[in-house]
Formats: C-alpha cells, sequence, structure tokens
C-alpha cells in the first residue's frame, strides 16, 4: 500500500497535456539542471505547465515533498556497485556516487540536509546500504542508526564542497579560514600550533576518505 | 598578526554614536535572536544604525563574514568542560554545547555548514577539541582531520533538527518517511524489513551520543 494516493487528472481538453506528478517533478527538473533549484517556483511550475499554482497543490504541496521528489528523481542515475564488490567498498562507492550527484546540485544538498526523502528510489538506497552494512556484520541496530549518519555525512559533505565551489564569497572565507589558523599566537592556540601543518594536509579525496573510514570503522565497531 | 587591519570610523558628529564592527555585530546579534537571521540584512542593520548600507561594508565584506561573526558571537558563551574531566567526556561536552547553541538558530546552523569560520572563539573551541583528541592518545593527523568531521556532524545535527523543530512543514516529511519505511514491501526492500524495528528506535538524546561516540572511535582509531 502506497502511503498516498496519486491524484489523477480531470483535464481532457486536447489543447493541452494531461497534467501529472510525474510531469511536473520532470519539469521541475529540467529547471533546476538548467538554472538552479531557486528557479524552481510552483509559480514558475504553473507557467511552464500552462497553468495556475493553485492547480500544482494537488500533486506536490510543498516545497519540501518537491525537493524529496527531485533528489528521487536523482537517485534514479544513481551507479550501483558490481556484484562482486566487497561490502566497505561497496558501501563507499554508493555513498560516493550519491555525494557526486549532490555536489552538482549545492542548493537541493542545502535543503536535503533537513529533509527526510521518501521516494522510492531514496529508499532503494538506503536498503543497499543497509544490505552491505549487515553483510559486513555490523549489528542490527548500530547498522540502522549508522545508516542516517553516512548519509548525512554524505549529504553534508556535498552541500559543503559544491556551496563553496560556486561561490567565490565561500572561496574567500575559506582563504581567511587558513590565515587565521596560520598566524594562530601559540600562547593562545597551543593545539593548533601543535598540528597546524596537519590542519591543511591531505588531498581532498583523501580527506572525503578518512572521514566515511572513520565514521564507517565506528559504526561497525560500537557493540 | 591579524588577517585584517580593524577599520577605525572617521564619524566624529556627536549625534550618532561611531560605528564600529564590534557595534555592528552586536546590533545584528541582537536582531537574530529576537526575529531570527532572515531579518538581518545589511539594509536593515544600516537603518538600525542610522547610515547607509554602503557605509557598512567597510567593517563586514559579506554575508559569509557577517554569519561567521554572528556564530563567534554565540560561541562566546559556550559552555567549558571542568577541570578535571575526563579526554572524551570533555570532547562531547564540547560538542554538545556548540550544538546547543546552534540549536537554538537553525538558519545560522544551516549557514554555517558551508563556511569556514576564523573568528577567535571559534578558534578557540577548535583549539581546546584538539587538546582534548591529542590528550586521549589521538594521533596528530586523525586529530587534526577529526576535529573538522566532529564539527560538521555537530553542525549538521543543529541544522537538521533545529529546522524540523521549527518548521511544521518538515515535521509532516518525517512522517512521510515513516509511513513509508514502514510501509516498504519486503520483496523490493528485504534489508530495510530486516531492520525495521531499529530505524525508529531510540530517543534523540540515544541516537545523539551514538553518532558522536561512533565517529569519535573511529577516528581515534584510524591508524
Amino acid at each position: 500500500m502506497s502511503p498516498r494516493r496519486v491524484p489523477v487528472s480531470r483535464r481532457d481538453r486536447p489543447a493541452k497535456a494531461a497534467l501529472s506528478r510525474k510531469g511536473l517533478i520532470s519539469v521541475a527538473l529540467q529547471i533546476m539542471v538548467d538554472e538552479g533549484l531557486e528557479r524552481v517556483t510552483m509559480r514558475r511550475l504553473a507557467s511552464e505547465l500552462d497553468t495556475g499554482p493553485a492547480s500544482l497543490y494537488v500533486y506536490i504541496q510543498s516545497t519540501a515533498e518537491l525537493h524529496g521528489a527531485l533528489l528521487d528523481e536523482l537517485l534514479f542515475g544513481l551507479e550501483l556497485p558490481r556484484e562482486e564488490t566487497a561490502w566497505r567498498e561497496a558501501v563507499m562507492e554508493l555513498l560516493s556516487g550519491y555525494t557526486r550527484i549532490l555536489h552538482r546540485q549545492p542548493s537541493l544538498a542545502r535543503s536535503v540536509l533537513t529533509l527526510r526523502p521518501s521516494g522510492p528510489n531514496y529508499l532503494r538506497f538506503v536498503d543497499l546500504l543497509l544490505g552491505y552494512l549487515l553483510a559486513g556484520g555490523v549489528p542490527v541496530r548500530s547498522a540502522a542508526w549508522g545508516v542516517d549518519l553516512l548519509v548525512q555525512l554524505a549529504t553534508a559533505t556535498a552541500a559543503e564542497h559544491g556551496t563553496r565551489d560556486e561561490s567565490p564569497d565561500a572561496a574567500g572565507e575559506v582563504d581567511l579560514q587558513e590565515m587565521a589558523v596560520r598566524e594562530a599566537i601559540p600562547a593562545e592556540y597551543p593545539n593548533i600550533d601543535r598540528v597546524r601543518d596537519e590542519l591543511f594536509s591531505g588531498t581532498g579525496e583523501e580527506r572525503h576518505r578518512f572521514a566515511f573510514d572513520a565514521l564507517l570503522d565506528g559504526i561497525a565497531a560500537r557493540p
């Protein structure tokens, strides 16, 4: 049983294509990819679909729901690990694929951080992650609680780096932080001084890998 | 040496208080606490300070910089662990305190996720975390890379829960997700089926603790 009945349009005038949730989301996706999530408003969607905004609320009730549906569309393209992939590497591949998809849409990534997606492709992604964690011997509760954490880290990483990549303002902030840390006075910040060289060491890829390894180790080792 | 010289106002008319970065941030903080971060605009600040928006850019160049400064003001109130606190508990206390502060300002938390704060109170917070990690025997590189992760988890947690607490729309999304998970067909989602009871088990506090324990274990155990 699905949680909500899919509404069917009563329009039958031949001049306009019948409205549907699927059609609406496909138009929204196109606008997001071409112009960015900021341009995906109910008003704009209504205009593209040659109708009034009020007619759309039958299909999508809120911005949160629309963003969740857009995420689900993107996750349709998620690459799945090959059959013989070891569980740990499979978890990494799934999470990296998810991060890459969201990295291209930083606004959506920021929104997804505070959403609770519920679309079929998102559920399949979670189901796959859980399957690999359980196959790796992670206890049931740790797998169930840990999967949320792994996805949160992936979403936050995409939001953080995607936003910085698209905003010169944010890049300036990185420089300011690095400068502040490099110039922090040892007497006031003795521990920053002790690890100073490592605070900016490593490539993005290395730190990314460190993050997922550390979290996955920790989840797997929880009693 | 500080990374940027603090500008000094040249105004000397007695009728208006002299502009300063400190004064500007203190007004911004008051507006955020009373009305929310959305109302903290350069225009509004200028009007409160009886000047034009252009005059403010001498003190604050960007929204990112303003938000970083607001975070730093809030972190002035961060409670520090007592002298005798064991390192692990001290890390938890610091991160919980930080999360609590940001949880009250979800918009700021969302913004901080994509910032690189560089204020003195933020640096002190990082310095303290590093000190406890090193005292706990965490290797230098793992402490340096791990501190970013711990703070990211704390910020993401505050953004996620703070946003849900303030938005009824988001609360509806939680219900939709829970419903979708509870009704997910075993044949299609076999792993969700295996862990179904645990996916929504535990209190927020328990899951919060699990998250920080797992991440901290993983960071400390990295070779």
